[in-house]
């Protein structure tokens, strides 16, 4: 058995994605910059694309600006929000994902920004009196919150971010790159200045990400050339990728509450069943809690057995098990997650990330309990 | 009849690049920077990708970074090259592509940079004397020229600008878009410090490029995340994009003197058809010399005439006939080339850049002149 429990890092594509794209590769070549029928065909789906995200996001297409992916998005958002608003201060947490938090410490290291890490609380999730005490101390800042962590799935509350971000005259942007198209986000109602979405976190194509900036905080562009995006992205647009991802969302809203009841079900059957053969099994973080952590993800804390230490997401892949240590982009290493690290989670442990999506099943929940048992049957 | 000769703006993907692609949109979807198997099959195939272009462009694997496109790889090249090489000052010529003028602009806007311009010659190449004069003024320059103009295809002399920059200690990128591909680019005795290439200009994908930093003027990253492209670039790769340009390039080494002799075929015939049946016809540039253009493209110059002013593409759309005023990227409109204007081409004259490629024939010149002909019959 094959078992991919790793979509918190990627995803399969969903093949009607593919069917989307392919037209876009074969027939419809144009570049969309072209005024002829070539590139007027191909404009036609970029706009429509944008179009479709805005409606299921509840935004304007103006709003809406296609990137290379969530990575390209945040650092947009993060760097020409910063410079175009004049902001001399930024708040982000230390259990961010890398491409918020080296994007922060770059700007600071060329001492464009003071920075500031809010605390984290034991189980992972923010001390909002530490953030507005920040924010009380730095008013007119960048405030850089995930909305949920792809390692241990803790659930940032937006709404009072969001507020307590406004009340404070600051730019909030989230990294939403693992809610998008698992989480509902209507934007007329959420007090955000901007999102973002990586198609491939969602059944899309890699390569493909989006960026949502509310119009009263428009920023300057961060790749400069043509006259893409409204002025706002230069370089040929990506078109397969765009019309990936606008698909992508289009099938995730289609049935987001049916893919959630059954990925809940598979996550509260693998909690059930750890904890029933694996003695002092544990979870990082919230993710053990099924309701306040991101459905997708069970970071599970496996107590300490000589076979297994430094070598268990090894010997799950050699049982065809696909899983991680932390997130991809930290090159996938057991050891090594600077939010377990943050957690001050106990080293003599073993760490795993399991991440699931409307593709697996309920058999691939219980072959990887098996197999846990295995390995672990010498200690426990 | 259909055609399409706006190439330089996009090209149609090569059926066996599509082919390439597929599988990895398909059965392998692992995240590249995964340790495990469905990680590290997708791993594989970007690393094979990376020495492919290597061994084609006669380089090293570890100097290739692949991007979103040229012009992101344009945007690395020249910020983060200024930036971590520490250059107050840049050389660039009017008629660039916007990924270059634009970015060095801001930069000049930023106060980062002084910006100075080198004269073009009425032919459209550069002025040689006036380019030794500014780096004379200005040693430790960055100096970025493209290799070939793409809305009037003249070809500047690498080596003879790199050794020059070379002596005057200065970093000299090259945006080699549009001959990327077309020409053979040997980079162990071509004397540049960077290159680029976006894949759709050679019937690879739209969204795919790669940059090319010489070893000696490492350059650090210009999107931060994940330790990506060797801590070059963060973000999940756009692997159908990666292994979609390199497939596409090795088609295009695979018979490039043959598709060279092809195309030539094409434009000298367009040449001389043009030449009998349109007076006063003229080429803009060195766009109509065989022998110092680059061959994929003719930018032709036709008198004036009442019914064709203004609406010269959008008759030639009506007849089926894809071409286009200047770049793509300006928004593709008749007039406001900035190329054509620092040329000081006559502006009551109509401009049309055709452009070629391997899959263009001649019945498609022939038709595309008699459309023209009838197009300019009331006035010839």
């Amino acid at each position: 058995m094959r078992v991919y429990f790793d979509n918190a890092a990627t995803t399969a594509m969903d093949e009607r994605v593919i069917e989307a794209m392919i037209p876009y590769m074969r027939e419809h070549y144009g570049n969309p910059s072209s005024v002829h029928s070539h590139g007027r065909e191909v404009r036609t789906a970029i706009e429509r694309s944008r179009k479709k995200v805005a409606e299921l996001l509840n935004t304007s297409p103006s709003e809406i600006f296609f990137t290379s992916g969530g990575t390209e998005a945040d650092n947009t958002a993060l760097v020409c929000g910063i410079e175009t608003h004049g902001l001399t201060h930024a708040i982000t947490s230390p259990i961010e994902h890398h491409a918020v938090l080296h994007t922060l410490e770059q700007l600071a290291k060329k001492g464009k920004i003071k920075l500031s890490l809010v605390n984290i609380l034991p189980n992972g999730d923010i001390d909002m009196d530490h953030l507005e005490s920040l924010l009380k101390d730095n008013p007119k800042s960048m405030v850089s919150l995930m909305h949920a962590n792809n390692e241990i799935g803790n659930l940032n509350d937006l709404q009072a971010i969001g507020s307590l971000a406004k009340s404070y005259d600051s730019f909030f942007h989230s990294d939403t790159v693992q809610t998008m198209g698992h989480y509902e986000h209507d934007l007329k109602s959420l007090s955000v200045d901007s999102i973002v979405a990586g198609g491939h976190k969602f059944h899309g194509p890699k390569g493909s990400g989006f960026l949502y900036v509310r119009k009263d905080k428009k920023i300057h562009p961060f790749i400069f050339g043509g006259a893409q995006e409204r002025n706002m992205r230069g370089g040929t647009e990506n078109v397969i990728g765009i019309v990936g991802i606008a698909k992508a969302l289009e099938l995730a809203y289609e049935d987001m509450q049916g893919h959630r009841d059954h990925i809940l079900s598979l996550k509260k059957h693998f909690i059930e069943s750890l904890k029933q053969h694996i003695p002092d099994v544990k979870f990082n973080g919230q993710s053990g809690d099924l309701e306040k952590s991101l459905y997708t993800v069970l970071n599970v804390s496996l107590p300490h057995s000589e076979e297994n230490a430094g070598m268990l997401l090894f010997n799950l892949d050699l049982n065809g098990i696909s899983a991680s240590g932390g997130s991809a982009c930290s090159s996938g290493a057991t050891v090594g997650s600077h939010v377990l690290r943050s957690l001050k989670a106990d080293p003599s442990r073993e760490s795993v990330r399991f991440s699931f999506s409307r593709f697996n099943t309920i058999d691939e929940v219980d072959y990887t309990v098996q197999k846990l048992k295995e390995l672990y049957s010498v200690v426990v």
